[in-house]
């Protein structure tokens, strides 16, 4: 039987993951211009930049990363295939260790590390997990997943940025954005919260507030600088 | 005995993070501006507005990420507790399966349950991570780390952003700009790909060339809308 555990799936996470920023970060660079220069063409041309290159940079970056995990697993597997070969013993002697941690005596300690030790890719399946916390990482799942975040990022990116097409002046398009961005981070902050099990309330503002903080320092800045 | 396992401080880790994107993203935009707008002072301000967002999205929102996943543990925790206090029978038989897995007979099965269930606390450890996969964050860590990617942040998208302050024609900028950003990725990428283990060029030529993919995709887009 399963347990119903706060967790939600991989794609949902993606989706959370890239439209985060993807309504953060282009939502505080428009608002940071809109601070410095009159008209709304440079703001839709430098937020449609920001978009790609946020997306590729997310989407790309992500993909790259996953199949440095894979990699990396591949490394490790071998390396414990290895020990378990070379210094048996040592292997042992820390399968024991991790479950006299866990207060189980030495009578049992022994029956589970000879257990364990009879079957070669269970003990490094369990070396694996136990002793290095990783996970055989699954490489079509970083490409879906680094596609999931990029569009995420896009689909989220076009909502602070959509109001700056529609009108000439860059304070109007400021608060159009302002007021369907906020919006939108607080809709999504709580539902967020809702699939991560968190306080749906608590999240929607946590996350409210950080769109407003970078737009209003972006804002801020960019004044000082370019104003 | 500690094993040589290819593992980089959460430090470094988090100074990756965070240059990685610092370096790649501002350095797109700024790219994207330049084939869009002829003078640099516009690219500078929105370089400004973006580090100034960027870091913040990714401090804070790293902040506040690392606080969830506390949260997130505290109640995975508490549930653990109830359900060994309400149904022990089915969470002993939980931690049998677990070990049915790695192959061990029944009889050790049965020693290692009741050794582990002798002591809530080490059985709920147990659960939490060899059932559920959470390790106890850290608060502290989870600040820590959301100052040093926001830093490092900033300190990478000062690289690409620089040539800009000094010249005045965009065009002109962006050659400065690429000359000194790719070769700075490409040095990142070396390091980086030391410190996790993996093979040293292969990780540079892959670093520089997700910054040059999302820099060319941003001058080419941007291009188009506002050319």
């Amino acid at each position: 039987m399963e347990e119903q555990h706060l967790e939600s799936s991989d794609f949902i996470k993606d989706i959370v993951i890239g439209m985060s920023d993807g309504l953060t970060v282009p939502f505080a660079l428009a608002a940071g211009l809109s601070g410095a220069v009159a008209n709304t063409s440079i703001i839709t041309t430098a937020g449609i930049a920001e978009i790609v290159a946020g997306s590729i940079a997310m989407g790309l970056g992500g993909f790259l990363a996953g199949q440095t995990e894979v990699e990396h697993y591949d490394a490790e597997l071998k390396r414990e295939y290895e020990e378990v070969e070379k210094v048996p013993e040592r292997e042992k002697e820390e399968v024991r260790e991790i479950f006299a941690d866990y207060g189980l005596d030495e009578e049992a300690q022994i029956i589970v590390v000879e257990a364990l030790s009879k079957d070669k890719k269970k003990w490094v399946d369990f070396m694996m997990k136990f002793e290095l916390g990783l996970e055989k990482p699954d490489i079509n799942r970083a490409r879906n997943s680094a596609l999931t975040i990029g569009t995420a990022y896009i689909v989220g990116g076009i909502i602070p940025l959509a109001p700056y097409f529609f009108v000439e002046d860059a304070h109007q398009g400021l608060l159009y954005s302002m007021a369907v961005t906020l919006m939108t981070l607080f809709v999504f902050g709580y539902f967020k919260s809702k699939v991560t099990g968190q306080n749906p309330l608590t999240g929607a503002i946590k996350v409210t507030l950080i769109g407003a903080a970078a737009a209003g320092a972006a804002f801020f800045v960019a004044k000082m600088f370019g104003g």
